[in-house]
């Protein structure tokens, strides 16, 4: 493995195996696998599971890491090509990148979408721009349209609470004060159609994933058996459903504009998971989101605080996950 | 020993027992003990000392660590319970701890105090909120009236100078800008009760410590065969003081009212140690304080440029004490 | 060694072997030399090279290191001896630089020139009021008027290419949109005297370098075999030059007056290095830069990713050459 970027860059066998060896890194680890390795971690936006999780990660496998935030301690970078830098970057990603990879063995960027122009966002123009820029093994820690750890952790979470392959995997939106990213719910999407689940995005009009989104997700879901489709009729996407996987994000029906964007979600408080949304579903159907969460907000504390709550798995299988991949890009 | 967050859930043999551990470990360093081992650093507040001395100790017994600033490259948290989250805060601790926790061994956490309600404060209800949240090991880095590595390396300090078990030692207020926090001068005054110290507490009117903080004290001296009083009279109090341990901290008869605190401070701006404070102390009486310490504000350069001065000692002390906990709770 | 704070604490013999260190520690690494040992990291300004390339080192190394930033996540700093601290400092450089020298093994120190006043700024006031405060290995991060690692750096940059001891090295201001330190070039300049070659700097009239600073790289000239000499005529300069070193800094002539030098450096936008800038150099002249760039302002995006530019292999050689620094310190 060079690079994890995507799980669509992967087959579902070798995301298979890398499921695997995270557990059994779990039971067996591997102290000094790694030692002697250095992972540099860039976060462009704040972290908390990423920032803590990859740390503990190379730690357990007897390597070491370096942080750097640009703005906060270390100087803002610029990211678009010919720039003529006389605004506040001090410095440019082509300069940054190969610098930092040249003190590591491995990089890890985390760089959000900058939620204006949807079609750069889609085709990752900014962290590609920066991928583009060294050939060590390069980790996405979350870009505009994927969070591959997240997703993958989300992946080990299901198989640990047995949720079947064929199982209802209803992604919903949710509501909170801002547009977010469509980061996680794009990844959540299309790992659990590459999983071959029933897939069902939940969302009001106005806030439909793009195009390309559902597109790839519908290709995933056909190679390993299952289905995708979305609907903003929420009590009969919850019929049945295995897993509530909750998530809040921008309305794609005005993408870029807030103020658009904040007259199609106010009418939208009603969209914070409580316990009634349960009425219908499977009756063991657990409750997922990468966090962080609003609570109250997107999710109720009675949800959360709850027995179907499976949030605080998802996020210990970072840390699971993100060793196997550290061990297949470094060993 | 499970948790490290308050001096009183120790038995005094127990805390003499640690207090022979550092010592054993400044002189037979064992620098594999915690290979492997992982420690949680959580700060709602500034440091220097606690920041670097943390780390360090991991180092030194071949663990590692990570650190998590809320607000600063992280998530801002909220902490209050059934809170609608629509303001900053974009995670809470009922998910951030827990999480953390699951990421090392050991987790630390410091959140000062908020300083509005005293009733809060002392029932320490920020920091317990989130203690209860794991079953890691868990170290109290500073709370709201509290700073238990502070106090054992205090401790360590006057055992190290051979300051006599019965000696005087006078906490001190001394002047700052604006309020502080109770948790270094009730941290400080309960651990020389527990040494068995005669122990004064000096400061203007308008600054005694809260009842129940005297109260406890008083039943640690009880049992350690010391003593424990207040006054406002300077000359009395150094009579004959084996160490003068200075701090600053916020009026108590109008606390969370910082118009009320300043003006009651205004006038105290002489409240600043200086060597004349030492005409009739004991000869070799020595100056204690925690350090941040503003200089010619709270004690003169002469003071803390002087022979008497332990601050640097008492510092040092906080990796050595912080070594023999972390080797206690992780080995 | 002792410390590493300045170039010229040591002799061209002493330096070649530093150099001859690098090298060896790049073919036969020692991945476990400094186990167990501690570098910490103060850094009053922005860093990425440094910041990152200090952890890298003494993570290849087997050791660990902290990193404090004062005013972010830890106390603001005073730094100025006898200050009466009612403003925004906590803490007196006087307490932290000890406390912290006492948890680690070496102390790595950051701090830029205050650029209010040129003689207390040459004589680095601020970084030997810090430095006089402890006898641990020292490293001199960058300071008011150096910069000994970036230097180091450089000159093992210009072994790698093999560029002749005596060839022609030109210091070229570049324009900036405001005034930056004068760090960089005068360790540069003295640098490259050092290693006994031609140096002229070239600078627009009122950007000439202070007279120690240029006097300082004349008497290392002397005894290496070189010269060193300023003008502000371009073409003549460029004449046959092996090495164009770009770097900017602030108008000299009204040093501190951030309006005086504003009025000198606008009319220079000029002073951006083009392709155009080659036409009369060696044919195989490099162009080096410290980092971090503006492009298109310092220099143009066909000069830093044409192959002339040398700028990636100094920055890698920043670990290499501080790789060799800490194992001298340290071992």
């Amino acid at each position: 493995m060079k690079r994890f970027v995507d799980l669509a860059d992967f087959s579902r066998d070798e995301l298979l195996a890398l499921l695997e060896l995270a557990r059994r890194l779990e039971r067996q680890p591997e102290p000094r696998v790694l030692a002697g390795k250095i992972l540099g971690l860039l976060f462009f936006n704040p972290s908390l599971r990423t920032l803590a999780s990859f740390q503990a990660a190379m730690a357990r496998l007897g390597g070491s890491s370096f942080v750097i935030n640009p703005g906060h301690g270390s100087w803002a970078l610029e990211t678009r090509r010919g720039a003529v830098m006389v605004g506040a970057a001090a410095e440019h990603v082509r300069e940054a990148i190969p610098v930092l990879a040249s003190y590591c063995d491995s990089l890890g960027i985390r760089v959000f979408a900058e939620g204006r122009d949807l079609g750069a966002d889609l085709a990752e123009t900014t962290f590609n721009s920066m991928a583009e820029l060294t050939d060590k093994p390069l980790i996405n820690l979350e870009s505009a349209l994927n969070h591959p750890c997240q997703a993958l952790a989300d992946w080990k979470t299901m198989d640990d609470l047995a949720v079947p392959r064929g199982g209802r995997f209803v992604l919903s939106w949710a509501w909170h004060p801002r547009a977010l990213p469509l980061a996680v719910p794009a990844a959540a999407l299309h790992m659990a159609a590459l999983r071959g689940m029933e897939v069902i995005v939940l969302r009001p009009e106005g806030f439909a994933l793009p195009a390309a989104v559902m597109e790839r997700a519908q290709r995933a879901a056909l190679g390993a058996g299952g289905s995708v489709r979305e609907t903003a009729a929420r009590e009969e996407a919850l019929e049945g459903a295995d897993i509530l996987y909750v998530k809040e994000w921008g309305a794609t029906a005005c993408y870029g504009d807030a103020a658009g964007d904040a007259r199609l979600r106010s009418p939208l408080t009603g969209w914070c998971v409580r316990n009634d949304w349960f009425a219908r579903t499977a009756p063991d159907c657990r409750v997922m989101h990468c966090l962080p969460v609003r609570r109250n907000t997107a999710i109720a504390d009675e949800v959360l605080d709850g027995a179907r709550s499976a949030v605080q798995r998802e996020a210990a299988n970072r840390l699971s996950v993100q060793t196997a991949v550290l061990h297949q890009l470094l060993k």
